[in-house]
């Protein structure tokens, strides 16, 4: 299979400047890249990222590259190029890889993202992709987990929680979100929320030598979450907490620029739900005073 | 686990200058490349590529960073920093992850190449190990596939065949050769054996858009081959054509500039094994005159 496949996928794949050479010799070659650039790595396993047999391999292909590029968005690089790896289960093995491979292309064109290269193995186990993205680095600098500061405030794009119900297989990497609030110099710190809400957030606050405290009643419940809620019965809010798979940015912006916050940008609402704050581990704030909050976060596996 | 491991790898994974930031962010940031970047990437699946229960994980990670690095070393390229994704067994995850990551740092300190990142999943399935490199193309430009010539020797690096007796998991990447020889500027086009001598001999000259004459008598068969030969009853030299997993380095070298050949670099020997030609297809040259031949090039699955 993999000769008429690669044929197939060199032509398919669009040709951007960026790579001068790409699918078919032993490596690729990509141009100089002058300022920093910014390498990130995910693979998705069927049966635990996403099941194959429910989804079908095209929204794989989607989702590999999405969750990719959002974590050049927690950055706020701009995506070069892709590189892919595929897993084949044998029995349709051919049909599978162009399907996820169709994926990749679509959400590649959307993001106007080269296909550098790529490797395809037949496999006695399910599907697993793997996928390398590079980007380049801002004009000053990308963000980075830390550097939150205390008094900094916690914002989130979009809404949280319930991912599992669609949107993990079929979101917006924040690119544009990110490209946009870059250039305002107000983001001290971010990362895209992938593990949940808590987690990420202390993960954040790790890597700052910091606290967060949280204002629950302002985060932003998907109604997924809601959703999600009425059928485990447990809280809106702690879906919205711990759920993961969000791929929504979470930014430390700084105290005294939360006036130069758009409410939005490109229609994807941006929302304060809280403050970085010297006391280290998460807390929330609420009528009764201040309490620690366990980060139930989702972690897979 | 994966906090714990990403401390661990983060301390254990040596910190070279490349790497501006590495493991425990969402990206890493890789200095700027002044030159071309080369990327390769590669994926690795337990019954397939390796067999854990036989060779254990800390080959799988020699063997992860061997079989990328053979791919750089087929462009000249220099190695900058590699990026590790495991999709982990469940039973013994953390011990598995270790093992292969500790793998992959002694190989990496040994060629040294940075660790620039990584992402582990655990899953249902058996182990899959990816990763991606990325290198900087020689001063002149990396080799390619195309660009041997009619007239042009073809040369190989080592002994060929037997490579699943051992070899396949301990072998060189041709790194040094390759530097060695890249500034003498006598090499056209050049490839690593992976699928066999015959298919990526055939793949270089479909590429360069010419055929290859080889005159069976001076492959150099590997005593792993003589011994495969002596199992299967299939003589050695079908194994040196066919086997596949060399790793050895096959180039094409300009016919006027035979005498500037060493005849080993660094102890590795540098083999004429025949000609470009004009004719498209393979062909072996024989006393009888030249006989067409199929490419018994080994293929995964």
């Amino acid at each position: 299979m993999e000769h008429g496949f690669i044929a197939w996928a060199k032509q398919r794949s669009a040709r951007l400047p960026q790579i001068r050479l790409g699918i078919g010799d032993d490596c690729a070659l990509m141009d100089p890249i002058s300022i920093e650039s910014v390498v990130t790595t995910d693979s998705l396993c069927d049966g635990t990222h996403f099941i194959l047999s429910e989804c079908g391999p095209r929204a794989v292909g989607h989702k590999l590259v999405a969750v990719n590029l959002s974590d050049l968005a927690s950055m706020a690089a701009k995506p070069l190029a892709v590189f892919l790896s595929l897993c084949l289960p044998r029995q349709s093995s051919g049909e599978i890889a162009s399907e996820v491979f169709e994926g990749v292309c679509e959400s590649c064109e959307r993001y106007q993202v080269a296909i550098g290269g790529g490797d395809t193995n037949v496999w006695d186990g399910p599907l697993v992709v793997h996928m390398t993205a590079i980007g380049q680095a801002p004009q000053g600098g990308a963000w980075l987990r830390r550097g939150a500061q205390p008094g900094d405030a916690i914002y989130v794009t979009g809404s949280l929680g319930g991912s599992l119900l669609g949107k993990h297989l079929n979101f917006e990497p924040r690119l544009s979100v990110a490209q946009s609030l870059h250039p305002l110099g107000i983001v001290r710190a971010a990362t895209d929320i992938s593990d949940g809400l808590g987690i990420d957030l202390l993960n954040m606050t790790v890597a700052s030598r910091c606290g967060a405290e949280l204002e629950l009643n302002l985060i932003p419940v998907s109604e997924a979450a809601e959703q999600r809620s009425r059928e485990s019965g447990r809280p809106a809010l702690e879906h919205a907490l711990g759920d993961g798979e969000d791929f929504e940015l979470l930014l430390a912006i700084a105290g005294d620029a939360l006036d130069r916050v758009p409410s939005q940008v490109d229609g994807v609402p941006l929302t304060r739900i809280g403050t970085f704050v010297s006391r280290t581990g998460l807390w929330s704030k609420t009528r009764r005073g201040v309490e620690q909050l366990p980060p139930r976060g989702y972690v897979h596996g």
